[in-house]
C-alpha cells in the first residue's frame, strides 16, 4: 500500500461521460490499496471561455483578479469529479488550492510553490478518502489566489506527489507518452520506455509539450518517477520520466521549432564590450537570445549573428535600430525563415561521434546548416524553415537505423 | 463620510455592459468619500448552467460538492467587476467568501452565518480600495466552502453591512422598490417609500420575492436600514426597509399566493391530543402548516381543516392515509384550489375596522372566504383560486382609495 498522485487534463475531464473514464483509472489504484490524491485541469475549453470573457472587459487584465476569474476552472472540476466518484459509490472529496493549502509566490499568473502542506490531505488518506485536488492554484502568504501559468497543474501533481512522498505520480494526458519525435512529421516515431530529466526538459523546452517544464525539475529534485500515459488507451504503460536511465539509446528524440528568426548586426566595432551591450539591451527588454554566431573579421569591424524567437523578431529589430549609434553598428539584418532542429540525449556528451552523425544525415540530404548550438545533452542546428521537416525525418532515421542495427 | 454597503444580483450584473452600468452605482458613492463594499451574485444563468452540469453526473449531488462547485460563480463575478472598475481607474480588489472569511454553520447549501470578520475589509478601505465581496457564500470552521441557498448574496450584503456597521445597505435589484401589490395584477400599485422590518418579512414570505428573509431579519436584529433600488433607473430613491416606521398607512401590501392546498381530516375523535397527533406526525416530516379550521360539531366526532403548500399535498395524504388508524380519523378528503390573500401592514394591530374593510371588498364582489387567519401585522384569507386576482384588486382598491380620501 502506498501513496499515488494521479493528473488529468482538461479534455481528459472535458465532460460527464470522460469524467467517468476518468474514475476507472483513479478506482484502479484505490482498489489496489492506495492512498490516491488527484490533480485535475480546467475543463476542456473552459480556461479559454474565461479569458475571452475577461476580453469584452479589458485588454489589460489586472493579474491578481485574473488569477482569481481563471481559477474557478478547476475548482468546478473538482466538484464534479468527487460528485461522480460519490455517484459510483466511492469516498471523495474535493481540495481547492487555498484549502490544502499550497503556499505560493505572490507572482500572479506565474507564481512559484513555497510549499505543499500535507496535513489535510494525510489526514483525509486516514479517513480514506479519494483526495480531489484542484490544479494550476495555491494562495500567496496573504491569501491572494494565485495561479501557475497554462500547464500548471502537472506542477501541482508533481509538488503534490513530492510533498506526499509518493510513489508514483501519473500524469494522463491524450498521448500514450513520450516520442522519439513528432509523430506528426516522422512516420516511424519509437514510443520512449524511460527518459531521464534532464531530456524532458529538453523536449519540453523544445516544443514537445507533453509535460510543463516546472513539473519536471521539481520530478528532479525530489528524485519522483513521472509516469506519462494515456487517458483512453487502458493498456497504456506510458513513458516513466526518471533519473536511473539505464538503456543504451544514443537519444531519445529529434524535435523541431519553425518559429525561429536570425538577426544580423552588420559592421559592428570590433572594440570590448559591444557584443555584451547588444544583448545586455535586449535582456532589458525582455528578449531571450539563442544560438549565437560571431565572425571575426580581420578589420576593424565584425558580425554578430543570433536567433530569437519569431513572435520576438519585431521588438528586437525596433530597439536594436533605435539604439544602432548607440551600440556602435552599421546595420541591422534579419530574417524570419529559420527552423531549429535539436537531437536531445543522455548519451550525447559521452559519446563521440553523435554530432557528426547528425551532420552527415542533414549533408545527405543536402540540408545547409546556418547556426549550431550543443550542450551537455543537446545538439541543435538551425536551418531553412522549408526544409525543417526533412531534416528531422533524416535525423530520426539516421539515429534509429543506427540503433536497430 | 461613511461605510456603504451595495449588493447587485445575478441580472444585474449579467454582462461586460451591465457591469459598466453597475459601476456607476459604486462610483456615485466613492466619489462623496464613503468607503464602498460591493456584493455580487453569479452573473445571470450561471448558477443555473452549472446545476444543469450537475445533473448530467448525478441526480442527489453531494452537498458539500455542491457548494464547492455553484460557489464559482460568485468568484467569477467579482474577479469581473473589479476588473471593469480598474479599467475605469478606480482601484479595487475582490474577496470570496474564504478570503474574508466569513464563517458560517456547516449545513451546506443553506449555510448561517456565524461571523463576518471585518479587519480584512477594514484594511483595505484604509488603503482606499473600493472591496468587491462574492455572495451567497462563506466557509465553515473546518475550511469548507458553504452556500446560503438561492439568494443568499442579498443577505451576504446584510451580514456585512452589519459587521461593518454601515451607515446603509443598498440592496439593487431589476424594480424600483417594494410595491404595494403585484403590478402584474394590481394596475396602481403604489410604491412605497418606507416598509418596516416586520412587513418585509411577511411580505417575502408571502411571495413579493424583493428581498430574501434571512438579510430582512439581520438588518432588524441591527437595525440596519436596507434600500431596495433599481439598478437601470438612475434616478430612484426605491425604498427603505427600516424599523423607524412613521407613515399614516394602513396596510403596505396585498399580497396573493396561488400554491394553496386545504386537507380536511373528516370524522376525528373528539379526544385530547388528536389535533396535536395530527400537525406532530405532520411536523416530522417536514410539512408546514399554515391556516387552521377545527370544526367543534356536537357529537363524538369533529372535522380538523387546515391549508398547506400544494407542493406538500401529495406527501401530507399520503403520509395521513398511511397513519389514519393511528390518528383516529374516518377519511382525509383534499382540495387544491385555493389562493391565499393576504393584507400586511404595522396598523393592523392597533386599528378597528381593518379586517372588516377586507371583508367587506371581498363581498362586494361576491368572494366567497374559506378560511382566515390573523396576525399582529397580517391578515390572510383563503378563497378559490378563480377568484384571486379579482380578490388582490378589490382589497387594494379598497385600502388605497380610503387613504387618497
Amino acid at each position: 500500500m502506498g501513496i499515488v498522485v494521479q493528473k488529468f487534463g482538461g479534455s481528459s475531464v472535458a465532460d460527464a461521460e470522460k469524467l467517468l473514464k476518468v474514475c476507472k483509472h483513479i478506482i484502479k489504484e484505490y482498489n489496489e490499496g492506495n492512498n490516491v490524491a488527484v490533480v485535475v485541469s480546467a475543463q476542456g475549453k473552459t480556461t479559454d471561455r474565461l479569458i475571452s470573457e475577461e476580453k469584452e472587459i479589458t485588454k489589460k487584465p489586472n493579474k491578481r483578479e485574473h488569477d482569481v476569474l481563471v481559477s474557478t476552472g478547476e475548482q468546478i472540476t473538482i466538484a464534479k469529479l468527487a460528485m461522480t466518484l460519490q455517484e459510483l459509490g466511492y469516498k471523495a472529496i474535493s481540495l481547492a488550492g487555498w484549502q490544502i493549502p499550497i503556499i505560493t509566490t505572490s507572482e500572479f499568473g506565474n507564481a512559484k510553490i513555497k510549499y505543499v502542506n500535507t496535513k489535510t490531505i494525510l489526514d483525509l488518506f486516514e479517513e480514506k478518502y479519494i483526495v480531489i485536488i484542484a490544479g494550476f492554484q495555491g494562495i500567496d502568504e496573504k491569501l491572494n489566489i494565485t495561479t501557475f501559468g497554462r500547464g500548471g497543474s502537472d506542477t501541482t501533481a508533481v509538488a503534490v506527489a513530492a510533498a506526499l512522498k509518493a510513489d508514483k505520480c501519473e500524469i494522463f494526458t491524450d498521448v500514450d507518452g513520450v516520442f522519439s519525435s513528432d509523430p506528426r512529421i516522422v512516420e516511424d516515431v519509437k514510443k520512449l520506455e524511460k527518459v531521464s530529466y534532464d531530456e524532458m526538459l529538453e523536449l519540453s523546452s523544445m516544443g514537445a509539450k507533453v509535460l510543463h517544464n516546472r513539473c519536471v525539475e521539481i520530478g528532479k529534485k525530489y528524485n519522483l518517477p513521472i509516469i506519462v500515459k494515456s487517458t483512453f488507451e487502458e493498456q497504456s504503460d506510458g513513458t516513466v520520466v526518471t533519473d536511473s536511465y539505464m538503456e543504451d539509446l544514443t537519444i531519445s528524440g529529434v524535435t523541431k521549432d519553425d518559429h525561429i528568426a536570425r538577426i544580423s548586426v552588420m559592421g559592428l566595432e570590433n572594440k570590448i564590450g559591444r557584443t555584451y551591450n547588444v544583448f545586455k539591451l535586449l535582456a532589458d527588454n525582455d528578449i531571450n537570445v539563442d544560438v549565437i554566431v560571431q565572425s571575426f573579421g580581420e578589420n576593424v569591424n565584425k558580425n554578430l549573428s543570433f536567433s530569437i524567437k519569431t513572435s520576438d523578431l519585431e521588438d528586437a529589430v525596433k530597439i536594436l535600430n533605435d539604439h544602432i549609434n548607440e551600440i556602435g553598428a552599421r546595420e541591422i539584418r534579419y530574417f524570419d525563415n529559420l527552423s531549429k532542429i535539436s537531437i536531445i540525449g543522455v548519451g550525447i556528451a559521452n559519446k563521440t561521434g553523435v554530432a557528426a552523425d547528425m551532420f552527415e544525415a542533414l549533408y545527405e540530404n543536402n540540408i545547409n546548416m546556418h547556426m549550431i548550438s550543443t550542450s551537455e545533452i543537446k545538439i541543435s542546428v538551425l536551418v531553412d524553415r522549408e526544409d525543417s521537416n526533412k531534416a528531422v525525418n533524416a535525423i530520426h532515421k539516421k539515429f534509429y537505423d543506427k540503433l536497430n542495427k
